[in-house]
């Protein structure tokens, strides 16, 4: 079967951002983020631990089992960001800590090529025995990953040589001499990754292999039962025996949803068990049925992302919404005041949907990324980029806050690692179906996903284009696109109409073109050599030196949850644009359960520079009981209370937790 | 100072109830529940314990450390069901079964009067060492309160003999030898009844020691620091010392509010901690108060309770919403779905209650009593008398259910208990305050507090008055009242206006008597020998052979929660007369959240003998959200969603869990 791929992105390193509302963002991760996560490394001893390895140490490992990680996703961050940079020349800071990192990591590998600093300190004769819990092939795939990334950025080869040695070493072992999956994956994305940039058709094969193996047998759960022995660990002495019997099994019973391993992919019916693992399998997943072409599996995922999406996922994009197992529950089971919603899942989520968008060409997947990057994703990161959410409750009662680290930092870096290369997502190229347009299967299509401020040279057919975008989100909709190829070129460009987008406008050099918007359908119609297909605002020219503008209609907008949402009964969410936004208590007289929101009148929504270094709030009218009547009752009857108004300031999701620490809901009250 | 009691409570002895509401409970008492509960004392090894202990024997005790105290309130039932049986005499199987376990317990007792099975076969030197956790005066308490109504029932004194001797042993060594009080109460009510059943003063004076020492040194706080030593449990290995810790320690600091032991009683502002204990000790003082005619003491007790029932009680009654410590917590913290509201707190309420209104002559107390018992005690046990609530929830899924014992059974033989001595609760004589009736302060008074159908021999002033009451509560509020003196006397008539009256008529010999009642005030106005006082319905006249026909209006009405209320907010209850009604899952189609009842239109309250043994129903109009207009979203804009009318089915609180498992909620959206 021939490689299934509608759509490439274009590579974050011919992307530069310049964007009113991300330059922070990026600001922090390349600077703040990126120099405190490296501090963290040597603090908690992930470096050390290299250290130790290549010095031939015994024992001491330091940090989690899978802290290794730590440090791949680190290099990944910041091999991003050297990609990005004007110059990365070998005598810059960053580069020269990179490549010192890359040496120790590099020192600390085998003869054989095997690369695992707390079986090389702690238990040599134990690699390869307890692939469930220990992660030796998730640490593996963040190596793969930051090699890659750092091949991209530099042209070296110091830590692809180090990876391809590893994946190697892997590809020997596995299918023959070691027939199964491990618990964590992240393996499968990374050796789809690691052939893309080697040309290495086998590394494609070993991912197909871990991936179809899965849910074929029962050997996680065998291992489960061995646990015990292999790894070392008293089972009543809580840790990772204690983990995987908490996570693996649910009244008795083994119950292989925890890691994706019920059921082979192909007969799984919803996005099961940890949400981190989930989405790694299935980014994973997606990489292999592009690289062979396997349109049924591709059709199981967007199933799979339809039941996710319809019934297993929270209005900021969070998903996984049990902290017990870090993971999925039931379909509608949202609960807010304990919603873990993990941000390494939300990260995950994004991973997955741009593969999908890739492989379908369809703005749905785009438009996911959005409304998690907007709010699931950044809400994990304080303003100032030094604390962090590693769950994200949609509702506090003043007890959940930011903290500095974790004992299991998987969260920080993933962050960094998704802001660093947020270029990423922003524009992609493709050929078209020809199934709305009647314009032919041959069409040359370039998608402009985000709407982020940015400059950037795409190749079209052999000519690169010119592009420079200015965006007025989350704040406004307003877009303006100029298309400069080096020679005139005939496309489609194609502009996502997000989800949120009530109507929208476009002018192409002034001159507009007329488009109907069908929020629900995705679809539309229009004239003037524009119209609507798969989601997309579609424009078909030859593009010489030209500029469009586009307006992205929005207003305020409460919405509403399924009512099997039961969590959300009677209750409507407050959404602006692509943001979703909540009350805080610090904004507020009342405790937040006292208010009811008039949704029938008029929102206020208004740009405040002052305020969470600048947002658009929007003021509501509200209601709130009379408190006097209560003189000494705790029941009354129910014709005998009354409200008076009074109105509510609501802020940005992904901005609570910046002020005076108290009360936090998405979810109000209606009046 | 002079004793205070404004009311003696008539002895359940003199009480002959027979109602078509309490029938059934009383006779799953009398029978199965007594039957089912001498089988648990077999079977749980608690009599076994008492045989080994009078056999010398050494360990193998068996349950948990307090057990004794099982058989003790066994007893206590068993002797109340004697009394108010026609023929109590010797030779009926439940009078042998009471003297064979009398005859078991006594052998048990030390030489010295110590009786307490768990250190006789497990630590004899350490009696007496521990007195925060081991439960040794409280299961003395319940021995005392058995001996006593064992003696009242009977006239024998072969319990009342060795509670005597074990209470003299502990008047011996307490003060002097042993300085602190114990962690659970119960001593401190059951000196003062064994002092009034014997005459011995000094036993008041104990139970005024215990009341007034505790919270005065940190006695409770130094034995928690040596608890493994002198309990001889491994505080790692859970049992004693773990709960111990958890429960009296908060944030590393101990908090004395568990036992009630932060400050002085009479410089506590908050009923506080665990709530069974709350309400024993409550109980202890008010009896306290009541013999010493200390009213200061009972002063602080009524403001106890005005803050109990203004902050702290649910709808139901019930008490100590926190699983955790099994507690009060704060002001306004009331979950539902969480909600502990144990049975036997809720049974202490009506303890403590009960002595309130002796103390006082005050309606509310009464009428408190009314609502716990209708609500939060009677949801406790099965139709079927076989299965218990420890906790009750105010809002389940469906995974909370009665279950037929309990490792900690304490609650069983406290509902048996109680529910043996229902007649204690009916009435009460008095002489009057004077205070609002202007009838001087000598008149003699007759409370009917609880109407239950009943007749009743009740002294007034050295002649027997008889009363028949016949009763349509909870179904209705028709009550009909003959009264008998054995020759004509004039007093005063005093029946409690429920609060959930809207109106109450009044006819004597089926002449009218106007009756104003101000729901609020507890007060009103009347004419003909009418008035109200104090809460009650006031009729003083001479006696003749009287017929006293009264109807207490009563409706459907939803009330609402105090602002402050989170878990309420947004929320009605329905209540009918004293009932809390309830919706259940299995008359429901939909699940359960998706409903809103619409308060403003009629509701049809109905009785049907076919269900749940009778009850009467709320049918409320109701709506429900479409679903057709969701397929395949998870979140719209609120605008675009519509509901459709439906209704819903309440059934009495007390009721529910005895069909088909699922969800049920009190507290209800409303439309």
């Amino acid at each position: 079967m021939a490689p299934i791929r509608r759509a490439a992105s274009v590579d974050p390193a011919d992307v530069t951002i310049d964007d009113e509302f991300w330059n922070r963002w990026l600001e922090t991760t390349r600077e703040d983020l990126l120099e405190y996560q490296y501090e963290q490394l040597e603090a908690s001893g992930c470096l050390e631990n290299f250290r130790r390895t290549a010095d031939g140490a015994d024992g001491g490992f330091q940090g989690m089992w899978f802290a290794d990680s730590d440090a791949y996703k680190w290099l990944e961050a910041a091999s991003y960001v050297l990609a990005t940079r004007d110059d990365p020349g070998p005598d810059s800071d960053l580069r020269r800590r990179v490549d010192d990192v890359i040496d120790l990591v590099a020192a600390a590998q085998g003869e054989d090529g095997y690369l695992n600093t707390y079986f090389a300190l702690e238990e040599p004769e134990k690699r390869w025995t307890n692939l469930n819990m220990m992660h030796e092939l998730y640490c593996a795939g963040h190596l793969i990953e930051a090699a890659v990334a750092h091949h991209r950025a530099t042209d070296e080869t110091s830590l692809l040589s180090v990876a391809t040695a590893f994946a190697d070493h892997i590809d020997d072992r596995f299918g023959d001499a070691i027939d199964g999956v491990l618990g964590h994956q992240e393996i499968e994305l990374a050796l789809v990754k690691l052939s893309r940039a080697t040309g290495e058709e086998r590394y494609v094969e070993r991912a197909q292999y871990f991936v179809e193996r899965r849910g074929r047998d029962d050997r996680l759960a065998r291992e489960l039962e061995r646990i015990e022995e292999i790894a070392g660990y008293d089972p009543d002495d809580g840790g990772v025996a204690a983990d995987a019997r908490e996570a693996f099994y649910e009244d008795g019973d083994y119950d292989g949803r925890y890691a994706q391993d019920h059921a082979p992919l192909r007969d799984q019916e919803a996005v099961e068990g940890h949400a981190v693992r989930a989405m790694y399998f299935l980014a994973g997943a997606a990489d292999v049925a592009a690289e062979t072409g396997d349109e049924d599996l591709l059709a199981r995922l967007e199933r799979l992302w339809e039941h996710m999406t319809e019934r297993r996922t929270y209005v900021t994009g969070g998903i996984g919404s049990s902290a017990r197992g870090e993971r999925f529950t039931e379909d509608y089971d949202l609960p807010n005041d304990t919603a873990y919603a993990e941000t390494c899942a939300a990260i995950g989520s994004v991973f997955w949907n741009r593969r999908l968008f890739e492989l379908t060409g369809r703005a749905r997947y785009a438009d996911l990324i959005e409304r998690t990057l907007y709010n699931a994703v950044l809400v994990g990161l304080s303003l100032d980029g030094t604390a962090f959410f590693y769950d994200n409750r949609l509702a506090s009662d003043g007890d959940h806050h930011r903290r500095e680290w974790f004992e299991c930092a998987c969260c920080p870096p993933n962050v960094a690692r998704l802001l660093a290369a947020l270029g990423r997502h922003l524009y992609a190229t493709g050929t078209g179906t020809g199934t709305d347009t009647g314009t032919g299967s041959d069409e040359r299509l370039l998608y402009v996903n985000q709407y982020v401020g940015s400059s950037a040279t795409v190749p079209i057919d052999g000519t690169d284009v010119e592009l420079d975008q200015a965006s007025g989100l989350p704040w406004n909709g307003e877009v303006t696109l100029d298309v400069d190829p080096e020679t005139p070129t005939e496309f489609s460009l194609r502009l996502r109409i997000p989800s949120w987008c009530e109507d929208a406008s476009v002018r192409v050099n002034g001159e507009p073109v007329s488009i109907a918007v069908d929020r629900d359908s995705g679809s539309g119609s229009g004239g003037d050599g524009g119209g609507v297909d798969n989601g997309y605002l579609v424009i078909e020219r030859e593009w010489i030196n030209d500029r469009v503008e586009v307006t992205f209609e929005r207003s305020v907008v409460p919405v509403r949850a399924h009512p099997a949402v039961a969590a959300d009964a009677g209750r409507i969410a407050l959404t602006c644009g692509p943001l979703v936004y909540c009350l805080e208590g610090v904004d507020h007289e009342r405790p937040l359960h006292q208010y009811r929101v008039e949704t029938a009148s008029a929102f206020d929504a208004g740009y405040r520079d002052d305020l969470l270094g600048g947002v658009v709030t929007i003021e509501a009218g509200a209601t709130v009981p009379e408190l006097e009547e209560w003189d000494g009752e705790l029941y009354r009857p129910a014709a005998e209370s009354a409200r008076h108004s009074t109105s509510v300031t609501a802020v940005p999701y992904y901005a609570w937790d910046n002020r005076a620490p108290g009360e936090m809901r998405v979810w109000l009250r209606e009046e």
